[in-house]
């Protein structure tokens, strides 16, 4: 048996001899990058995937209207709750219902999205015990169907200032729900716009001519029966985005509608029918639901760029183009130094992120459980961390997955390539649950913080901890035996440290000659955010680390350490700069760097195949054709264009009548 | 009357404050960026599409299927010929038909374009006097509507290896033309799937058994009545893309598809009845049209990252997003440091991309006319340019529109903002006419070339001039009066020279060890690529120098030289290792460079919305309901809106029946 086990019979030749290549077992790997009990898992649910058509894609989604869209997601969305029991071993089991969704529905969207991953987990954490009583049940038995409609047309990052309002009217025991102008509209939730019959609404709160700021409400928006918006209520749809069109993404506006006052979820926050206001036990407890989207979101966004890493890297090993020596014949472009430069780096990252991943994952559960016993003080950590993440992991899995379809050529830029629609969904992460430059500096306000501590010879938290230790004053990187990269993770920890410092002391200078604080941090925003991306790509690569260290078989290690290296080097030399100014790096270390990168690239290339192979993405899931399993590319592209909507007809009648 | 001439009233009061800032008068600097004459055409001719209701959009094509796109855009291109003598002064000058399609018809395809950028040129270059005689009327007056067909769904970039083949059967005086394999179907040509009826065809010629590698063949597929394929054709649509999708790109095969011998373009090559061949005169002959081609798509990314800038910039002046002071209220995004640094170097950069295109395209008629002259020595200047050009400004235009659509947030995303759309057609350039890696390693090959000239004291040409001076050990940055950039831009020399210098003794080592010329190459490919993208910088930052040399009026001088100062800093922090590694820069100059850009970001903030308005883009043109001029974005989005199709009714039938 093959390490690699991906291989069957009747494969495009080129890749079974790639695949005969493997120094590790695929399935060994995938154990890494899923955890063992999931990679089992995900094997599992596709095969009974295969066997149910009607959980099958009816043609390519690229074909397709939106409406159509809608329909076959909303078809596949009620399919895969039918047969839920019967294809993943635990329904509650969050990421293997995840797994048969992109298997099944793919990444486009579907009517029920948001009513799973925040109507019902939002009813869940803040509504009272009465509440859930009367809503959750409805809700988990698909009568009510919800959406959580917070951002306005004007507004998101800035939550304070959202518009809606919810006024307190004590002769009727409601609150009056009004959109006062366009800018206050509902605008981009999720399932909004066709499907939602009820929805979450943040909305400022106001008793007696005072506001509260936002707190959520459950209002319903259209009826159970007809479907048709209620009275007082006007919802539609935003229209086109660059992906995600399978999503009804919505807009909705109040005039002066009223709701009963139970209505306002009141776990957290209360309001009694004199109108009496309770505010929530502690002010971080809406928190914690973001930074758990943001947990979830920094994995698949390494899936996504390891999705499209995989469908570049088989390409490149069925492509042929050009000569290397002249009258050789045509090699693989895969061959290509240049396009390994562009493609490895990129798989290396896919791995980190998801490593990244799992590590947050697990410690947003060590942080629910102290929050429990009511210790709170990793949250800031957390969202520290999640902040960096998010913004540095969605920005280099937008590049990246770029360079992947350009590194595909002309086909990359078809749809046939499946590139362009993840690439799409990845970017959207860019934005939401926090604009990505916001986000890092909220992380610079944490690294400021941890200075200041610092300096008292005191530790912010554990992922600070490297702000106490001597700045050395030169890497040692090619000056100690070949094969040792400690050194290499050292240069990520000082460039961090110093550039943290440094914008910590050009702050404190400015404030020094008069400069008030909010204009000195305005000053320095760009330099604050470079500091939080430093300290972030510093945790990634000591992650990638951690991960490596705790792999037991000598194989799955040695492969491992070899993308681990290369993604040092190659983020090293992408920051490089910062290492040369204080003469901490000299000019042949940085030399030494790029010649120890190109080395690796040669080592990784064989492998190449078998790195992408362990993601075990199915051909379902990846919805490419040039990066099927079986690397029959070139007749199934014409298969494919051959099912295109333009091809109904041989000749369209629009071109005999005005041509 | 204001400086800005694109106030009206009505406009958005925030951004008429912004306009009356101006320093300099708009269309001054239109002039500047356009010619003073296309840009009074260009405006005149907006005023005429204004009042022609049948060149105006139906409807957002955001909101189409394919069919209705093709459809659309063959209607508007029909209008637009038969009103063109009342629109442009001058139906033969490419530039203002051009921004006539701009207005009328957008950049997402319409079944003529390939017809009139490629067809109709191609005939015009390779047939002989009798052929264009035969077809150059028909096709001029559309009777016989072709494409170019000469990628193959196996082979793009290598020409040498594309299958199709032509093959002389003296006894009947034909050739053959035949598709041997899947890979060897023709596979992209614009237009080729659904709209043309013919195409001149690459393929591979052979006489008596002896291949004359490929050839161009005029080839009617379909009927010119039923506009049925011809026997012996498959044709059809290759499927939806990223963008353009308003075109038929097609697909091409041929089964033993006779055609008369004198269907072979001859005024080059030629193949008589005897099936004697006669060799071009010279081989650089078909090279003219491809530099041609890039040498226009230079400034046509300038123009898109233009219009990506103008978007963003607009909106971040609308858009008011978080306080800098609390309780100072909500300021216009436009004012955070981080949202100037991520849009001002690429309102910068698409300057000096149009600037670099007009030199270019100045270069190319120089040439032309040389060759008429029987000169041809400066065209493998002009190749080695526009290779670099092409592969730099396409990555850096298609990274620079990301940056502009995620800088608009949320609504970046929505096809409202016109920034998908437009990226997607610009980001298409990176591959074709030259894959960017390939481009850049025929530049680099061109640089080692220079080297070895450089060696012996001579230089290759005007553009590698610089590698025959001394490189100094110092920059004078930070240590001359401020206000003085020789030193910054005598930095981009430096570095580009000091690269190209390094690759190319690298090589020469790996030689001298007696590795082929071949394997160095492939072993040195990516630091030659570096070589490449640092001497296209340096040419692009000097082109920059030489623009604002040479404006007279004094307002638009400083406003440019502002621009300018800003490019030298956020460029050369970019590749500041370079100078570093070798001492030539020291810390205290980087940050200089970067206080510098960061009080540039300052002074150019008053100015920024006239420096977009200065490209002077009509809302027609730039599509986008973000970056109109009225700044009335928010009430716009609402009703663009309710126009999506989702939204034709209130209750979608489907979600009464599956959910």
């Amino acid at each position: 048996m093959p390490l690699n086990k991906e291989i069957q019979p009747g494969d495009n030749d080129e890749l079974t001899r790639e695949r005969l290549q493997a120094t590790f077992d695929t399935q060994q790997m995938a154990a890494v990058l899923w955890d063992s009990d999931l990679a089992r898992k995900r094997r599992e649910l596709a095969k009974k995937v295969d066997k149910l058509t009607v959980l099958h894609d009816s043609k390519d989604m690229a074909f397709m209207t939106r409406e159509e869209k809608l329909s076959e997601n909303a078809r596949k969305v009620v399919q895969m709750f039918a047969h839920m029991a019967d294809i993943v071993e635990d329904p509650s089991d969050y990421a293997e219902v995840f797994h048969l969704s992109c298997n099944a529905i793919g990444h486009e969207g579907h009517p029920l999205a948001v009513h799973f991953v925040m109507f019902i987990p939002a009813l869940q954490a803040q509504a009272d015990d009465e509440q859930k009583e009367k809503w959750l049940m409805p809700a988990l038995s698909l009568q009510l169907i919800g959406t959580y409609a917070q951002t306005e047309l004007g507004h998101g990052t800035n939550l304070r200032a959202l518009e809606t309002t919810a006024t307190f009217d004590k002769a009727t025991d409601e609150f009056v729900i009004h959109t006062p102008t366009v800018t206050a509209l509902k605008w981009w939730p999720g399932n909004l716009g066709k499907s939602s019959n009820h929805a979450i609404v943040s909305a400022n709160l106001i008793i007696d001519g005072k506001a509260y700021g936002h707190h959520n409400f459950m209002v319903q928006i259209r009826d159970e029966n007809t479907h048709k918006p209620l009275k007082g209520i006007t919802v539609g749809d935003i229209g086109p985005k660059m992906a995600y069109n399978a999503s009804d993404n919505g807009f909705l506006g109040f005039d002066h509608h009223r709701i009963p006052r139970r209505n306002m979820l009141m776990r957290h926050a209360k309001v009694d029918k004199n109108g009496a206001y309770t505010k929530p036990s502690h002010a971080k407890i809406g928190y914690s639901a973001m930074v758990h989207v943001r947990s979830v979101m920094i994995g698949h966004q390494g899936m996504f760029l390891g999705a499209a890493s995989t469908i570049a890297i088989r390409y490149s090993l069925v492509r042929r183009q050009g000569e290397i020596k002249e009258g050789s014949g045509e090699v693989k472009i895969l061959d290509y130094q240049t396009q390994q430069h562009r493609l490895f780096p990129q798989l290396a990252r896919a791995y980190v992120f998801m490593f990244a991943g799992k590590e947050v994952r697990e410690l947003y559960q060590k942080v629910l459980n102290d929050m429990e016993k009511g210790e709170t003080t990793l949250l800031a950590d957390l969202h520290a961390l999640t902040s960096g993440l998010k913004s540095v992991v969605t920005h280099l899995c937008g590049a990246g997955m770029e360079q992947c379809r350009m590194a595909c050529g002309g086909h990359g830029y078809s749809r046939a390539s499946g590139i362009p629609e993840i690439w799409g969904v990845a970017v959207g992460g860019c934005t939401y649950e926090g604009e990505n430059m916001v986000m890092l500096l909220q992380l610079a306000r944490y690294l400021m913080k941890a200075v200041k501590e610092a300096k008292k010879g005191r530790s912010l938290g554990r992922l600070v901890d490297y702000l106490l230790l001597p700045q050395d004053k030169h890497s040692l990187i090619g000056r100690v035996p070949q094969g040792e990269y400690g050194p290499h993770l050292a240069a990520f920890e000082h460039i961090a440290r110093r550039q943290i410092f440094k914008v910590a002391d050009e702050l404190a200078k400015l404030q020094d000659r008069g400069m008030s604080k909010e204009i000195a941090w305005q000053k320095k925003a760009v330099e604050l955010q470079r500091a939080a991306r430093l300290h972030t790509r510093f945790y990634l690569a000591a992650c990638f680390h951690r991960k490596v260290q705790s792999v037991v078989d000598g194989r799955i290690r040695e492969a491992l350490a070899d993308l681990y290296h290369l993604h040092l080097n190659y983020e090293l030399l992408d920051m490089v700069n910062y290492a040369l100014e204080d003469a901490y790096l000299k000019a042949d270390q940085v030399d030494f760097i790029r010649e120890d990168m190109y080395r690796l690239l040669e080592t990784i290339r064989p492998s190449a195949i078998s790195l992408v192979d362990a993601f075990e993405f199915t051909d379902r899931e990846l919805r490419s054709v040039l990066g099927r399993r079986d690397g029959h590319v070139y007749e199934n592209l014409y298969k494919w264009a051959k099912e295109s909507e333009l091809n109904r007809a041989d000749v369209r009648q629009a071109d005999l009548q005005t041509v």
